[in-house]
């Protein structure tokens, strides 16, 4: 047996025999939230946000990806549950998490950007945490919306047609995005109160005991001491060249 | 190919081949940080912590089972790095992640238990987030000590011998634990100072943008609606029973 047929039927299995969805996975009648996996995504961008919409009542969450091959996110290895072949049109949801190397990859990508024009057109909600918006935005899906990003990254948005906003979670109709990678349990909530009713968000808050204390007070360039933002802007320079780049070829692709 | 071969094999191609600890991975000089995974934990619990501490200068993280067979998680599936019987003796960390009925069939095996109890004996730290102190108490390993766990679970820590301490992060000489799930990420950088500096983890922090601004003011029992809170309560008191139970019948085989 070679590689390629050993994940693939190690996929195939778990998709088939261990409940993909997970233990809480609930029936097939379900409407779908549709999140979005592919090779070197930002792991907590997709997990924060699938915490929270795994518990909204009506919905089920399902990760969806290129093939059934293992996704080797930037820190751990999971297995999709879903091909885009396989995912219905009918989308309750499209989710985007964000990464970099990767994500510069997708934005390029004409299996992903035709997987997001088709069930963007119809899905009730098209979303993203972190850099994952450059995705959708290189689909085409944010021209003339405002959306959040990764504070990194807003530049890279405008080149997209997009308005940066500089939020934890910015609505402005369907588009719902939040911010850099943690963001996505803000978002997760805000979505889970759209979708269900702010009781469930806030029993889902309580379950998940949000109540964030960080020990440090350096999550945006304005509050972090100037030299770690100054190292952190430094070190993001080449993944920021390459989004830019990938947004130019995007854009002039529309 | 049967499906324990497929899987093992998909395992083994994943930790030889795809860099099991992400695109991120550093060399295997580091020292080692080690996620134990079992069948049903809450998959934030692991992910938060480890999106932190893979990006700790000098440490790798590492993701260890009983088997390599893909873990199903509350909600998504994922493929361990190394098993109990690979992972050295010399861990700098030890992390157990929580969950409801995983976490109370992994107080009760004597696989891992005896995992928790060879590695915790020698590791500089030994840690959990949510109910995973649940799983670190039935090994014997919090007797004596203060600790944090989900806000339902603190009774249950008091039959394993242990102080429960409404905190988000507590620490008592080598224990480091955490309060529920997203309490992890507060946990992952309190953690990170130390096995680093206050610099490194600012600078994690703002790479991971963590600034929360949680919609609601729900995030702990005290916060929650009334009407919240006592749902909450009686959703849990099932899985409260039988952690109760696994943890007399821990402490009655110490």
């Amino acid at each position: 047996m070679n590689r390629r047929t050993a994940l693939q039927t190690a996929g195939a299995v778990a998709a088939a025999s261990l409940l993909p969805g997970g233990v809480n996975a609930v029936e097939e009648k379900s409407k779908l939230i549709v999140m979005v996996a592919y090779q070197g995504f930002t792991v907590l961008d997709l997990v924060g946000p699938l915490q929270v919409l795994s518990r909204v009542p009506g919905y089920r969450t399902v990760i969806v990806a290129e093939s059934r091959d293992p996704i080797v996110t930037d820190c751990l290895t999971l297995l999709p549950s879903m091909t885009f072949e396989e995912c219905p049109q009918e989308v309750a949801v499209l989710f985007l998490p964000g990464g970099l190397t990767g994500t510069v990859k997708a934005m390029s990508d004409p299996e992903v950007i035709k997987f997001l024009q088709t069930r963007g057109a119809t899905a009730e909600y098209v979303t993203s945490v972190c850099t994952g918006s450059l995705i959708l935005g290189a689909a085409g899906l944010l021209r003339g919306y405002k959306a959040a990003t990764h504070w990194s990254s807003r530049e890279v948005l405008k080149t997209l047609g997009a308005t940066p906003v500089a939020e934890r979670v910015v609505i402005d109709r369907n588009r719902v995005t939040g911010g850099g990678v943690t963001a996505g349990i803000d978002f997760g909530l805000t979505l889970a109160a759209r979708l269900s009713n702010e009781a469930n968000a806030q029993g889902i808050q309580l379950a998940l005991e949000y109540d964030p204390a960080p020990p440090f007070h350096a999550g945006t360039p304005e509050t972090a001491p100037a030299a770690i933002t100054e190292r952190a802007r430094k070190r993001l320079t080449p993944f920021l060249e390459s989004a830019q780049q990938a947004a130019q070829a995007a854009a002039s692709r529309w």
